[in-house]
């Protein structure tokens, strides 16, 4: 049982956004990444941790999940004072705290969730298992505006032979309202995006493949999508706006180390 | 003993800087409030968490420090990528989170290190204790560059009769380099910050005191000085532009709650 607040109306400008997901003490990804992009967007970040990280631009060495009552404890105290406009889903990876989220979900049926499905990391630790994605797609995956799988995720969401299309309807079938499909783990020239809804033909968007590899690519852009749809933006138009400024933070992405480059997801001068 | 990577010369655009402090899920303070900051001024976050809370913009009800042995694998592995420009710190509020940060600052004593010595929240949550303090003052604090205490903080860690000046050049003496004594907590219609060292007047810098509470003050005043440090300001630029840069945070502030005003440290237009 999450106790809730009641929430007078504030003012609309930067309405908070809650983003639930692994800490990445590089900033690359995870709720830093999604902090930096809410708030770029215009939305105030609100962040829940599921787990800890030892990483950085070259690997994971260690992941450890928060204990389900503090990070239940957490998010009480964030919904008697905050009313979110949207919810970000990042890596969850433990199965009292999908249980937690699905239970949240239930709770805020009327605000866009957007479900970043991050089964394992791009250095190969993974933060799944049968029995998660088993759960993830009968209790969050069908209470979803959006989920933004790569193709590897798509498979392992929905293991077997079949069309990428096939693929993306089975889970609209289930009860998620829209499967953004990013292309990125291809070799092509263009990376090809395809949106697909219950409703109409998939939209299709390309765009140039940069190079290098970058870290939290896939944060950022479920981020801006949560952001945008939080915002109001109708899902064809938050879906170009987020790709588009996805590509942007990459395209200036940030060689700071030895590893991934970082997306700069804040592209003005700064300040001072 | 930490291990350290060989760094070879990255670009200069946004150089790394290192927060260590803890997780406000309210993004108002803590280490999204640092990771903000430091963003916005031209910085890239580097984020370790001491502490995760279960806080609001009205209170905070559990704090729970973090393994030291996690933190520490941490840290090693953010080291052995990333070389910073700079380091600030918040929260540390655990004595072998302490000693390791401690160690941390000895393996790099050419780069500033900015302390803002949070003891307890707003709302009266402690932060720290006696021996706490007593570590803080012997192997912390004589190591830093700048620390930042608000007149509580001060006579927290300078008990007794005296001045603020007598209480700062105690500071000084024992080995940091500069203290910035905030005057928020005061009543006056102006707000006025102290800037002490051991070779020159203090530099006073006034401002007029904006209405309302704030959650998150302290960490955007001490993130900006890191930022700006970091970046390769000198110290008597980098206190005016980093009070500068808080106070317009401030005047900006968003009133998303019934609680305290969050400061909107992205002040231009939102991207999209």
């Amino acid at each position: 049982m999450i106790k809730l607040g009641i929430h007078p109306n504030f003012q609309k400008r930067y309405p908070p956004v809650l983003a639930i997901g692994g800490h990445d003490p590089s900033g690359g990804a995870g709720i830093i990444a999604d902090a930096q992009t809410l708030l770029a967007l215009g939305t105030w970040p609100l962040t829940l941790i599921s787990c800890l990280t030892a990483q950085n631009t070259q690997f994971i060495k260690q992941v450890t999940y928060q204990p389900v009552g503090a990070f239940r404890q957490q998010l009480e105290a964030l919904l008697v004072d905050f009313q979110p406009a949207a919810i970000k889903l990042g890596v969850l990876g433990d199965l009292a705290i999908q249980e937690t989220v699905a239970s949240l979900l239930n709770y805020y049926a009327n605000i866009p969730v957007i479900l970043d499905p991050v089964l394992s990391s791009t250095s190969g630790t993974s933060f799944s298992n049968a029995e998660l994605i088993a759960h993830l797609k009968e209790k969050i995956i069908p209470l979803c505006a959006v989920i933004t799988p790569n193709l590897p995720e798509l498979n392992a969401l929905v293991p077997g032979n079949g069309s990428i299309e096939f693929k993306a309807m089975q889970l609209i079938n289930s009860g998620c309202r829209a499967v953004l499909v990013t292309g990125t783990h291809n070799q092509t020239h263009t990376v090809k995006n395809l949106l697909f809804t219950a409703s109409s033909e998939p939209l299709v968007n390309r765009w140039q493949r940069l190079e290098g590899e970058f870290h939290g690519s896939g944060c950022t852009l479920a981020s801006a999508l949560a952001a945008l749809l939080g915002r109001g933006e109708d899902l064809a138009t938050a879906s170009v706006k987020a790709q588009d400024y996805a590509w942007r933070s990459l395209e200036k992405a940030l060689k700071l180390t030895e590893g991934q480059l970082l997306p700069l997801r804040l592209q003005d001068t700064p300040h001072a």
